[in-house]
């Protein structure tokens, strides 16, 4: 491809995704120019300093030239941030997000109503634990899926601004697939929403244990434990506002969780091992479906070496 | 020390766990000879060619002459691999295992009596989610806790038996914490199989979902899903005799955590933000003593190299 997908882009709250995205994108060449902005002056600056980009004064001033506008900010802050900039916007831009839930990031989009932007939601599958400016790299992306959720049925330039968009996410190294928001939010409800809140609920049992000291959990945490208290070290308003925002399918799923569980607590009561045999094997072969497409690697570190920060 | 802790210890049981012994038994000294023995003809010739030790010809000949006799079977298994063993050991002989659960194990043992062997239960909290001797390596205990269970009043026999075992699993690499029974199978329910379990019922979950394909969960695992598909890729055999062994502790715990789930559930229904905020706060805070106290890195990668396969 010749020059930059995007001349400018702008990048709206500069944590460890918009942060990840800005220095990706300078450094893959996917926008020629990347203007910032954050509510936070400290996070602002600092994101300039580290050289993700030129800080905006205000929110408009970032996105009035930007030819795709990426809001990176909590799924419940989406239509605030949008609602305050998509006046400034210029005609013909893209307006996207990278948030966890897609239906109410859609719905509050296009309830903005300026017919000339596109708005094409967006989620990259990536992420660590950590957050803040700080936290941003730009191999963050290389190899992950980038969902998006376009509209069905667009305009010849909304289908033509959905392909420049997933050719940015290309270029940044991901996988893009185009998925209907309502399906997004189901399938992430399973893969990503429900784990984290048992991963969350766990550390909570562990603690409210009366008979068992913080230090206890602490030092014998390697034994499974500690891979949870991992997950359940995420940003607690990014996730707060993914379980407010996916209320329906999150509840739908961890139904069938719980159900599932209270079987499995039968099978323990009753000292039923084939059963509890036969869903421990189904879910090693499980495992190794993960690992046969890619998702993982079957060495003890996971092959983990390559998220590290550069 | 002048010389290896023991002259001769014998592994029953040639998996992950009974050839990482063998083999950081004789790397790092700690015992002069390993006498092998598996009831399985091919893992136990496996064993023996990678170099664990001599193989036996029979349960009684592997246990003669060892002055240690480790059980690294299944915890359902142990009874019964103790029980065809014990008769052939020396006096003064230590009888000990490495099982996830203690309270069941020790009554077994102590069911067989011999009054001049040393029944001193044992946990070593270390592994990986694979299995079989190809999976064992010598490094696997070091820096990692060993639990063990003596009984609480023993002769000074007893006491000096006790001493030498743990002087076994420091030569090892660990550190030794001594715990009685009970409370070991509690706390190990809460760090350990309650997380395994749950781990275990969310991949079941997720492939019972009809409106999901198995390929959208394998291709979005990376969200968080993957790392419960590692943990529920443990041994099912083992894990099937944790839930059936530690029955009373596990029912707790996950009763407890059954509770707390109905609690967030019931903040989702409610749009409750501030009890979902708080409760992810809480957990963050426990990440960070899980790192403070050394159980952890803060490291992308989790600091995993250490546990890497040599």
């Amino acid at each position: 491809m010749a020059g930059p997908v995007f001349k400018q882009i702008a990048i709206i709250g500069v944590g460890l995704i918009g942060g990840s995205i800005a220095r990706a994108a300078l450094e893959k060449g996917a926008a020629g120019e990347v203007v910032l902005f954050d509510g936070n002056a400290d996070a602002l600056r600092r994101a300039a300093e580290i050289g993700f980009g030129r800080p905006a004064a205000t929110i408009e001033d970032a996105v009035r030239e930007a030819e795709a506008v990426f809001h990176c900010v909590p799924v419940g802050a989406m239509g605030a941030t949008a609602r305050a900039s998509i006046g400034a916007m210029k005609a013909g831009a893209i307006l996207t997000d990278v948030g966890s839930v897609k239906g109410t990031v859609a719905r509050d989009f296009r309830s903005l109503e300026r017919a000339d932007i596109h708005v094409i939601p967006g989620h990259p599958i990536a992420g660590t634990e950590k957050s803040g400016p700080d936290a941003g790299f730009a191999s963050l992306f290389e190899g992950r899926w980038c969902i998006i959720t376009p509209e069905p049925a667009g305009s010849p330039d909304y289908v033509a601004a959905t392909d420049r968009l997933a050719a940015f996410w290309t270029t940044l190294g991901s996988k893009v697939e185009r998925m209907d928001a309502q399906r997004h939010d189901l399938v992430l409800a399973v893969t990503s929403h429900i784990p984290h809140l048992i991963a969350y609920n766990m550390v909570a049992t562990a603690y409210d244990m009366e008979a068992i000291t913080e230090g206890e959990v602490v030092k014998f945490s390697a034994a499974g434990f500690r891979d949870f208290t991992r997950i359940a070290a995420s940003d607690p308003t990014m996730w707060r506002d993914v379980f407010l925002n996916n209320r329906e399918a999150v509840l739908e799923v961890l139904g069938r969780f719980e159900d599932d569980l209270t079987a499995l607590r039968k099978a323990i009561r009753n000292a039923d091992g084939q059963k509890l045999f036969n869903t421990f094997t189904e879910s090693r072969r499980i495992r190794r479906e993960i690992i046969d497409a890619g998702q993982d690697t079957a060495a003890v570190n996971f092959g983990r070496d390559k998220d590290e920060k550069k």
